[in-house]
């Protein structure tokens, strides 16, 4: 039978925006799982991060009705019930692809194996950088892909390569069976329906920044 | 007198998403002006980026009336008034606090300079650390930070410490002066109003990316 406290109302996608949110839910209600709390309010949910109640239920009854009556939600009920959602339920293994300086820096990065993704190869086409060890796993040269892919059973994929090889490490990304791309290059990556592309470009956060910098009225006032 | 193609309709600050693809936006047009292109249609413009025209003309309509009728859009003049609503018609000179692995990547990562951002100082408590010198710039302890960051009209930091140390530094660049932080840390930020944070958390990306994997229907087909 269906379950609508876990199964989604429709089957479409949520936008981006909203599973982002999802992922701030989720932080936030680890934290107050911390705390020793047991049920919260969407106000209480949205709060710390600036998020009004409307919003808040907005995004959640996408995937499901997850409130009761006079209690709210059920902190480690909606807990298990969004990580399912994000599909962070159980681990992914992870392919990190480009061992420049981001590449490095990614490997050392806590926060993806703290939410289960794991690095599990590692590959890059420079001879001098194949054989290197780091943190415990070997480089290995990009002809190696399609075989580590399945037997290590990896989906995804973090590109941290040259823009100028993105596209054409992608290709062989996916001709190996790689499904998603987490995309470093600062470069539009095309990919066959079916993939999908999640981009990182750090200087449309920085543009961000300085547009909102730029339109905070009134300088700097610090508020009680 | 108030000139409509340039000033916003109102002087609400935009949503995140709307910001995010004005700076998609941006660089789209900055690539047809390269082939040496002159107009561009919303539908054009929003056709490479998987935004539907309506949506196109809706965000751009968020900050003025940047079309012609029968002609669309002027490449050169919406990048010129793109790049002053997002701030960046100017440059931006950036502290870079924390010289760790992420830290060091982002020092090389190219995408901030060519839009504009500038790191022009470097800042870390590990004794270890500062003397030494990186892309020409000397690690600075945290106590010269207000000093340079006066001297040096600095008002943008980007901060990649540890998530344990990272509200402590926070809170020493706005007492210094930095008015918005760009923020690797794993960690929510609580800042004072008129200072801006933007948070980088990678790991919010990759569930994005697991997210759509997982509901990517019928697995990978390759489309024509």
């Amino acid at each position: 039978m269906r379950d609508p406290r876990r199964d989604p109302p429709a089957a479409k996608v949520a936008p981006k925006a909203v599973v982002g949110r999802v992922s701030l839910y989720l932080r936030q209600l680890e934290h107050f799982e911390r705390q020793g709390r047991t049920t919260v309010s969407s106000s209480q949910l949205g709060e710390s991060l600036s998020i009004n109640n409307a919003q808040v239920r907005k995004d959640l009854a996408f995937f499901g009705q997850f409130g009761y009556p006079g209690v709210g939600y059920r902190i480690e009920e909606l807990i298990a019930a969004l990580r399912h959602i994000l599909g962070i339920d159980h681990e992914w293994p992870l392919a990190l692809v480009g061992l420049g300086n981001l590449g490095r820096a990614l490997l050392k990065y806590r926060g993806f194996r703290s939410r289960g993704f794991h690095i599990v190869a590692l590959f890059d086409n420079d001879p001098e950088k194949v054989g290197q060890t780091f943190d415990g796993l070997t480089v290995e040269p990009l002809e190696a892909l399609r075989k580590t892919v399945s037997v290590r059973m990896v989906r995804l994929a973090a590109l941290s390569v040259p823009a100028e090889a993105a596209q054409r490490v992608a290709d062989q990304l996916v001709t190996c069976g790689i499904h998603g791309i987490l995309n470093f290059a600062p470069v539009t990556l095309s990919v066959p329906s079916g993939v999908s592309v999640v981009a990182v470009d750090l200087s449309v956060q920085l543009e961000h920044l300085a547009y909102k910098v730029q339109n905070t009225q009134g300088g700097i006032s610090y508020a009680g």
